[in-house]
């Protein structure tokens, strides 16, 4: 939390939000209504990233385990689902509001803020012990407790400066909607707040029809919905958002095997990707929600912090078993190696794409003064950078741009390839590094005679000669996901 | 209308919809809880077959063409869009209520069964003639006429048997939620009816941020949802649907070429994916929507009849002009050449991925009888199908297991594979005609030997033996998405 206030970080993060506007990755939704709050829309190479990383996950998923295969489960989903699953009755976050401002605050970020004041002003005895009582009175749901802690904490609304509170009440985080439209037939369902419980409620669907055994997986990619009360941090917490979940069935009693191995092979996977090591963390959830009997976050330090990216949970039998009791439909599985009927139980690996977008992008951006002169650009790796190469003539004239075209015309089939012919080769480069294209290619007087161009390296801004035979090999090696999942 | 009531035709969609059931390409959403109205999931197969179309269609726009890029923009968008866009006024279907039976119509559909029945016992001319009255009132919005049509064509509720009718009265289809969390802060938000408006509102963030030149085009794929009143037809009208749009932004007045050009693009590239001649045609809309001067469907004949697959619109400068009115902001654009400010015009190409996923699915669908035995297959295109080739062990044992293994692991990262070694090699063969692969691909005794393998294709059964060293160039060359965008 302390962490938040300094100056630099806020600053480095300002500058990637202003980077990722004006360069074309991330703009606020519906900008030209002034926008939608914790909303975002991906720009022309924000999506080619985003699409990438999307890519990159499934086929690591599918295709590296051949004990994995996806489903695309519709985000309207039967209401009994969220009954089944505990999202109902307790997908909630503690509310209260000042009766002076009208303002509404969770509970908790009101504690939390207070016990990040005593850390800072060096009483980390009182901090922790206002977060251990706050801890006890939430896990027994003693919401009137939670109020009595911050009016005898003197916490005050930081609008109205009163500590005129309403009581605690819980608020559920899941949007909802009408569905038909007989006026006695409607229906209330919702935006589902996960993914995962479209994979729970197609086990034996895809169990069967892709007749797998245990251990297998199913891996979907899709938007969630959260009416989240204090979203914030660019894209890191938004109201809608899109999770990359994979669901893992073992037998009970290997869950905790199946948890060490995913949770590995998570961790290699960011690291594959070009994540340091030093920036990413594993994180032992303190509480463990009502279904998991283990989990941990793989957080990544973001310019706020270090901060979740993906979820490693031990789900345990509890979804099924839900499932199982409010459908009234057996969801065991014959296990024909023990001769035994039973309900898996569940590794859960959930990572946000967004978050995965936005760690990417932190981790890619580099803004560094050489030779007294500063370069921007955004490192990322070539099998994920939104454009692979930019075709540069040097001049518009000459017969290079015909040139430039035919060398386009022979990548374009498989490669993202932009090409551009205006301003000086100076500044297409640096519009090249602004938007992370790995290979600059230029056609020059000389091509038109040694059939060789010149690739300049977005990185090192080294550049070096290369016959144009060689360019589509050169790109298949550099960008293929191949060179990721090798690491993995 | 009346060609959905022959039992041939239903058969063959029943057909169809029990494979993709029965060989894990689509499940109704949901199912343990006996499904939700009008929503479905895409299983294993499915998604791999629905990726693979999204992918086509989004590298076909965006690389085959150096003016269309791509964006991803927000299901919630900013409230005040719809108002400009039209929806929240006139997004409607007329319903009517039987008083009897509680049950609601769209009053248009009730019209038009009857004059399917009209049709069906010959009488032509009563037919036309209703639908042309019925026409005439719905365009002068008068709802009353409806309902009096309704009453003096003596048309009876299915269920009641009565024609006690309500009056006719819009329902709009979108669904709305609300977001927000302090009680007086809350809006009224709704999930987006169509993509094209998050093309809309993003125009000048990106022609600036890309440094489009007009004529130029924005593509996106993305989720819309509907509250339809007769949803059916499995998979072809949905609540929760994708759609591939893409805007085209001209100079005005340039519309009606581009729009002509799209049209002869777009069916192009139905007939490169496999789509027969006489199994596709344009047919002009009758009636333009407000926002159109010229529209048409592109239509597919489905075992229910030629209907829409993809519409292509010149949707006029009517959406930019709103959000210019709505917005205050300027949505103008500089155009060099000509020197002069104006709001674009703009051609629509808008295909629904999931109408596109059963049109291709129609399509592969065979189910024929070869020396008095019935054969059932999906013929993708190779460049589409879910799988491309299954590695299969002729026997479990001696090492064909191990060499087929070795094949899998040169394959895979390029490629989705199935391993299998349970039962004979026809029944294997049988299983991947069924979930439309393209080649199987098996290990036997020789292998070992020779370093050979035989190829069973799949639409020929035809067998060939293959040198293992030149499988995964074969695969490539048959796979690859340029053998498809080479015919566009």
């Amino acid at each position: 939390m302390a962490k938040n206030d300094t100056t630099a970080e806020n600053t480095q993060l300002k500058d990637i939000i202003a980077h990722a506007k004006e360069y074309g990755f991330v703009y606020p939704s519906s900008e030209i209504y002034d926008g939608l709050q914790a909303v975002y829309d991906y720009g022309a190479y924000g999506v080619e990233l985003k699409n990438n990383l999307k890519r990159l996950w499934w086929e690591s998923m599918t295709r590296l385990h051949d004990n994995i295969v996806g489903i695309d489960a519709a985000i309207f989903m039967h209401p009994t689902t969220w009954k089944a699953s505990g999202h109902v009755d307790s997908f909630n976050d503690p509310m209260v509001d000042n009766k002076d401002s009208k303002k509404r605050y969770r509970a908790d970020v009101l504690i939390e803020d207070k016990a990040a004041g005593y850390e800072k002003s060096g009483d980390l005895e009182r901090a922790q012990s206002l977060l251990g009582a706050m801890g006890k009175l939430l896990e027994a749901e003693d919401l009137a407790g939670v109020h009595d802690l911050i009016v005898n904490e003197g916490i005050v609304c930081p609008i109205s400066g009163t500590s005129n509170w309403t009581e605690v009440r819980q608020f559920n985080l899941m949007f909802s909607t009408q569905v038909g439209s007989v006026a006695e037939d409607t229906t209330t369902i919702y935006l589902r707040p996960e993914t995962a419980q479209g994979i729970f409620v197609n086990f034996l669907n895809v169990q069967k029809t892709a007749r797998m055994k245990v251990p297998f997986g199913i891996a979907q990619i899709g938007k969630a919905f959260r009416n989240e009360i204090v979203a914030r941090q660019f894209i890191f917490r938004m109201r809608e958002f899109e999770q990359m979940e994979m669901q893992f069935f073992v037998r009970p009693g290997t869950e905790m095997d199946w948890y060490k191995t995913w949770a590995a092979t998570r961790v290699k996977w960011h690291l594959a990707l070009g994540i340091p090591e030093d920036k990413i963390r594993k994180h032992d959830h303190e509480k463990l929600a009502h279904y998991a009997n283990a989990a941990m976050d793989l957080e990544y330090e973001f310019p706020f912090g270090f901060k979740e990216v993906e979820g490693i949970h031990s789900r345990t039998d509890f979804d099924l078993k839900q499932h199982q009791e409010f459908s009234r439909k057996k969801q065991q599985y014959f296990d024909p190696e023990i001769n035994q009927n039973y309900i898996p139980y569940v590794i859960e690996t959930s990572i946000g794409a967004d978050r995965l977008f936005l760690m990417t992008f932190c981790n890619a951006f580099v803004d560094e003064e050489v030779d007294g002169k500063q370069r921007t650009y955004l490192k990322f790796h070539p099998a994920i950078a939104p454009v692979k190469a930019a075709i540069l003539p040097l001049v518009k004239k000459d017969g290079l741009p015909e040139k430039a075209r035919e060398i386009v015309e022979a990548l374009k089939y498989d490669f993202n390839i932009i090409y551009e012919e205006a301003a000086s080769i100076g500044k297409r480069y640096t519009r090249q590094d602004l938007i992370g294209t790995p290979f600059c290619i230029a056609v020059d007087h000389q091509t038109l005679e040694d059939n060789m161009v010149t690739i300049r390296h977005r990185d090192t801004t080294a550049q070096e000669r290369v016959p144009i035979s060689e360019l589509h090999a050169r790109l298949s090696e550099a960008c293929s996901f191949r060179r990721i999942f090798e690491k993995i």
